[in-house]
């Protein structure tokens, strides 16, 4: 898969691993229009920080990432760091410092030694190619076991427009922009204030509804690049078939990513959908839902296969989630496990029970309330989930 | 340890497992001023239900307590089944079954049998004894690894006054009356008004505090029973001095019976006290403490051993907790480890890691913003923890 225009190469830096991709690079032959959202954390990393700043004007033409080292609570040290860095890749591109985005994950609070960029940033620019993002998305993994990408073709007003997208995980995952990072490129030809409410409306319909841990991150980033090199009439208002056919496409890239990231959560054996229905307002049955995807208790009964509903209405009682608890019913798929808030006897459990032996299953709450709904996407507790967290850093 | 008037009893009824105490039951020679406190979870066990109830005009004079099935999400049977159950104490004991509350802890959703109480009960009330709370403590253990109790004497005015407390956590446990069961009992005079007013406070500042899990339960409840047996002066509004004896004893078990459900937090290793100082409101500094606490990644840091500050300043940043990262100043005991928003270097952690390796440990977090503060009690995230929760219901 190849987007015109676009170039992306990853290097082994030996940023705090020898012998690993931990250095890409993404570039576009000119300036392209630039979408960025990032962590809603009170603590943002110097790489946020930074290209929030520069992105004001909507516009980036590269993209610096690193993993290994997040460059967050690093103080001013950390954003002369991020602005060395981002200058070592405007000085070997020969393009304008305040065009490069830079991007960081890994460990917090340790100062990003700039060293070994001076020597691989370089080599990342000779390196860079049109089939590079398979390399850029091994580089951006910490704790994830599989490198994440997603790509569409679509035509739009007879020409052929592209878009790529890769992403990481893996811990920390939690809606409103938890750990992760993702780069979409598209050569699309697309104005600022269009794309910038196409990605708005993409996240909170894909990252802000996945959840692992409840953890959100200090700096996590999506950007989206449109270089228009597609040579597409513009898609503007004036071309609303064309803005649907490119919404729909960089949602479903959006939504692949966020499910690749819950597949691939920390320790994860199950990706659970958690949708609240009957709801009075949106708010509450978000609130619900999200209540029920981060309780230890439910997440360890998912590792446990045990159709536990008794910790998922517990956890609903707790969640300012108003409700009935006489009206309630629960279902995990098709098989219903509890009716008007008691539970539906052994014949039911062992029905439920077999639903849970699956890699994947829904679990729908009925609160029979109102006419709102949620859903948001999670994972099971594991073992191994502690046993990676426990370790991560030694 | 005894308290005048008092006597308890526990045995084996099999209402879940066999060969085991599973039932409990406490009684008071003459109606006891009793105060209770329950789980603020929309879903409210039948026992809590009955209990809130039948406590409006203050009064108890027996607690029947089991283990293995919380008859909770159970309707009108489950509710019968309160009833029943607490009707078969009070014929048994010759009383007016308004005065027997009931209470449960187990599992949700399945109805309880109340076949074993017939038997059960009358043989409880004929094991009746003054130093029978021992057995009662064991009988209401769950998952619990050991049996929980405090007791304190105290003189007032001139008179001998008892206290003795029996709990049980161990998973569930979040501020708000987590899943827990606290009883105590007292042989002091004293009018409800006051004694509401002292349990009130003494619940803030011991079971609100503490945190394993970050759920609550439908069963939660604290209750105080006073028979007035020590035949002290009434401790009320005319006796400041004796009021406040026996407001810090009762307080020092409330404690003492938190920590203690704390430590035995399913699977932890480790009980750790999160402190946010230097807050701009209180409310901010408790959900910033809070949010720390329940953090599955500062969790499972802290089972490795390992002094992320990372971590917790990211949960920190996520809390709603209001402060400026550049600020912040976090120490583990004695040993500051940042300072300034930044970290204090390799010797620094290398200390800190000393401190968490202790069984015990507290984390300071000044956000330098303000005089608020707040302190909550938490453990580790183990993987015995997962272990527990997976198989809990097998």
């Amino acid at each position: 898969m190849k987007v015109k225009g676009f170039t992306a190469a990853a290097v082994q830096a030996g940023i705090r691993y020898q012998g690993r991709l931990d250095l890409g690079l993404i570039y576009s032959e000119v300036p392209a229009v630039t979408v960025g959202m990032f962590t809603t954390n009170t603590v943002q990393a110097a790489p946020v920080v930074l290209g929030k700043k520069r992105l004001l004007n909507g516009k980036a033409q590269a993209v610096l990432v690193n993993s290994g080292n997040a460059n967050a609570c690093t103080g001013e040290q950390g954003m002369e760091a991020a602005l060395r860095t981002g200058g070592l890749a405007a000085d070997a591109l020969a393009i304008d410092e305040e065009l490069v985005q830079v991007a960081s994950t890994g460990v917090i609070g340790e100062q990003l030694n700039t060293d070994p960029f001076v020597r691989a940033v370089p080599e990342l620019v000779s390196s860079l190619r049109e089939d590079g993002f398979d390399d850029l998305a091994q580089a951006i993994m910490t704790t994830d076991t599989v490198p994440k990408t997603s790509s569409a073709s679509v035509e739009i007003n007879g020409v052929e427009v592209n878009l790529l997208g890769v992403a990481k995980g893996a811990g920390m995952i939690m809606p409103d922009m938890a750990t992760m990072l993702c780069f979409v490129v598209t050569d699309a030809q697309i104005p600022f204030s269009v794309l910038n409410a196409i990605v708005s409306a993409g996240v909170e319909q894909s990252f802000n509804l996945i959840t692992v841990d409840g953890d959100t991150s200090t700096n996590d980033t999506v950007l989206v690049m449109a270089n228009g090199a597609a040579e597409t009439p513009w898609l503007d208002e004036e071309n609303q078939d064309g803005v649907k056919i490119f919404t729909e496409a960089l949602h479903k890239i959006f939504k692949d990513l966020a499910l690749q990231i819950v597949s691939d959560g920390e320790g994860t054996t199950k990706v659970v959908t958690i949708r609240v229905v009957g709801a009075r307002s949106k708010d509450e049955a978000m609130s619900g839902a999200q209540t029920i995807a981060n309780s230890a208790l439910v997440k360890t009964a998912f590792f446990g296969e045990d159709a536990n509903w008794g910790r998922i209405i517990a956890a609903l009682g707790r969640s300012g989630c108003q409700f009935q608890p006489e009206r309630v019913s629960i279902a995990f798929d098709h098989v219903v496990m509890v009716k008007n808030g008691l539970g539906c006897g052994k014949e039911a459990e062992k029905k439920a029970s077999k639903v849970l032996q699956q890699k994947e299953f829904t679990v729908t709450v009925d609160l029979r309330d109102g006419s709102e709904r949620a859903e948001v996407f999670t994972t099971d507790l594991t073992c191994d989930y502690v046993k990676i967290n426990a370790d991560y850093r030694s």
